[in-house]
């Protein structure tokens, strides 16, 4: 009986003027996997931490992902999976991502990597609409990818790497909930063409910078009009934690995912350090609980840790 | 008494799903000017063409951006040109522009190169200004940077350029008139959020293909879903074009800057002889006259072809 453990990346998504299309993979924090290969064809599911996630595969973002890879390979094979989280679900950086795409690669691995690596994601996209009713990628595809991921479209599929600089993030996870739909359900459906010609030379900023390693670069793009405006309304704090990071030297960032959690972009690993003081300074005196996770960018995606044959 | 004699390439501006940021600049066609300080302060206009355009400094591209340095730096200082367009006015491959952009940098060389690339910038601006009513920078940029540039912001001004492949560059201009301001107020002023996102993946895409030199990249974000559509009906025979020309191996392509001009992006010369010929087998057809261009990137932006003391 094949078992293998994958290692599974926090990400970000919606980065910044990104929305929908730009994510990128954290060092920290991470889920572990535990995954056997059955033969038979069932997905058993243990949970080996405090979240009280649902154990039945129809119900469960792995156990989904495992299903629709048995749904395709047919035959008789299931998985057995012991999740231990740490990325915690609902926190915007990913949770239900991660699950996702550790079952994924997990399974392919199991099988022989016998899918490409965008079939890997479309497998991992079925776990993502399970959590968020949306069948997105920006999580996804950098979780499985490492670095930072563009997804240009999603039908059809086209996702593409783009080279990352060493950058450090600063993640607050401030305790308070978010609701994915509810996210998505205050942003008005409609932008003016201004807004939007702004947002897209932020983008194309923002990829170049990236590209040619320009910081200043990349702080000037990371700028979202259109998105941040509407959601941030959502997040308390979230002004004041901004504008008080770039004081402290962060280049710059914002809304993880749908949120709550907040995340900067920094040169190095001093100035990620002050502005992990500066979010903690804030959210105390506001009064709400909270995570941090001074980090790196993660660049290999999910990995699979150890074997036993 | 200072005499130069620059020349300055046609641009295509709104770059597909880059309306408004970004712009590439051409081989071919290039306008040439013959500048000469003069020692009072007056601005004398020459046109060596058949275009009849003004001549009165205030209304005359050029002539403002002459101006507009000499108020700047003040004194007795001012310009003689003569103008040899081959760039028609409009043809929506930067014909304002390249007569802007020859004046400023001109003027700068000049005036031994006091001003930076930026203030240039700047100074051809007042000159698009006049011709279409507003300070946008996307002809400019890439007529005096020579390659592809980004305008990330108009204020402040924020140019980057952007690393061009080699690619071959096939334009026809159909003699129909599309004034610029008209061309402006047909686009809604609110567009779909969905679509914007669209576009946005397209943008971060076509940077990523220009930058990695990914010419499949480049050709699948050749996509426009907001400035196109409603554009298009004002060129007749665009649609069909557009189809034809990807047949005949295009990587893509679309409307240069508010048109009329169309242009289409091939990876070599043959494929870009191909589609002038399909260009030209539609509008012979639809009866309308035009000119062609089967050219490359210029990467020089505005030359100072020759200098007499």
């Amino acid at each position: 009986m094949k078992e293998i453990i994958v290692k599974c990346p926090g990400t970000v998504a919606n980065l910044v003027c990104g929305f929908d299309i730009l994510g990128l993979a954290l060092n920290e924090p991470s889920d572990i996997m535990e995954v056997k290969l059955l033969d038979e064809p069932k997905v058993i599911i243990h949970n080996r931490d405090a979240y009280n996630l649902p154990t039945d595969p129809e119900r469960n973002v792995a156990g989904v992902v495992f299903l629709s890879v048995m749904e395709k390979v047919g035959g008789n094979i299931g998985f057995e999976v012991t999740i231990e989280k740490h990325i915690k679900p609902g926190s915007g950086i990913g949770s239900s991502a991660a699950s996702a795409a550790g079952a994924a690669v997990a399974a392919n691995h199991l099988l022989g990597n016998r899918f490409s690596s965008d079939e890997v994601v479309q497998f991992a996209m079925n776990g993502e609409k399970l959590a968020s009713g949306v069948k997105h990628a920006d999580n996804i595809a950098p979780c499985i990818l490492g670095g930072i991921s563009l997804i240009r479209s999603i039908h059809p599929l086209d996702i593409v790497s783009i080279p990352s600089p060493d950058l450090f993030v600063t993640v607050i996870h401030p305790q308070i909930e978010v609701r994915t739909s509810d996210a998505r359900q205050i942003l008005k459906q409609q932008v003016l063409l201004k807004d939007a010609i702004r947002q897209w030379g932020n983008i194309a900023g923002l990829v170049t910078g990236f590209m040619k390693n320009d910081l200043d670069l990349v702080g000037r793009s990371l700028e979202d009009v259109i998105i941040e405006p509407v959601r941030s309304i959502l997040i308390p704090g979230f002004d004041e934690v901004k504008r008080k990071c770039k004081e402290a030297g962060a280049l710059g960032g914002g809304i993880s995912g749908s949120g709550p959690s907040v995340f900067m972009l920094s040169r190095d690993e001093p100035t990620a350090r002050n502005v992990e003081s500066v979010m903690k300074e804030v959210y105390t005196r506001i009064g709400i609980d909270f995570y941090t996770y001074v980090t790196t960018i993660n660049k290999k995606g999910v990995e699979v840790v150890e074997k036993q044959v």
